[in-house]
């Protein structure tokens, strides 16, 4: 495995938890008026396409980190849909 | 190119703009309080990875879509600090 390789696995392994922090934020403020609705929807269409291409090129990388970010997206739809008014 | 680089692409262009919702809204806003900081500055240091695997790759989709990506970051990382207190 080259540094290349490692720097892309590293990159990726962060990026499949980048919105663990809003996650755990809106989770325990129980508000999100400032969250965008949009963006997560757009994230959650968009990991299905990643999804989707990680199958048919049958890289576990990209499923992973998707799936990953998949699920955390539908949790902050659901937490924004839950606690907008607040 | 074949509908596998076609999804691939298109997802890519997608990723990009995932921000911009977010972007737009807290800028008509003028509130950020239910964002989260951590979030934007593990995605803005995640896109600099990014950034150098890119570079490392001579690898232009992953270069352009993630100098997208650090633009949006670090525009909502700043109207996190001047808006967080709305």
């Amino acid at each position: 495995m080259t540094a290349v390789d490692i720097l892309g696995y590293a990159a990726g392994a962060v990026t499949a938890f980048t919105f663990l922090p809003q996650v755990i934020k809106t989770w325990q403020s129980k508000s999100a008026k400032d969250i965008s609705l949009n963006m997560f929807i757009i994230a959650f269409v968009n990991e299905i396409m990643w999804l989707v291409y990680g199958i048919m090129l049958n890289n576990w990388v990209i499923i992973s980190t998707n799936a990953v970010m998949l699920i955390m997206s539908g949790v902050m739809i659901m937490l924004k849909l839950k606690y907008n008014h607040r």
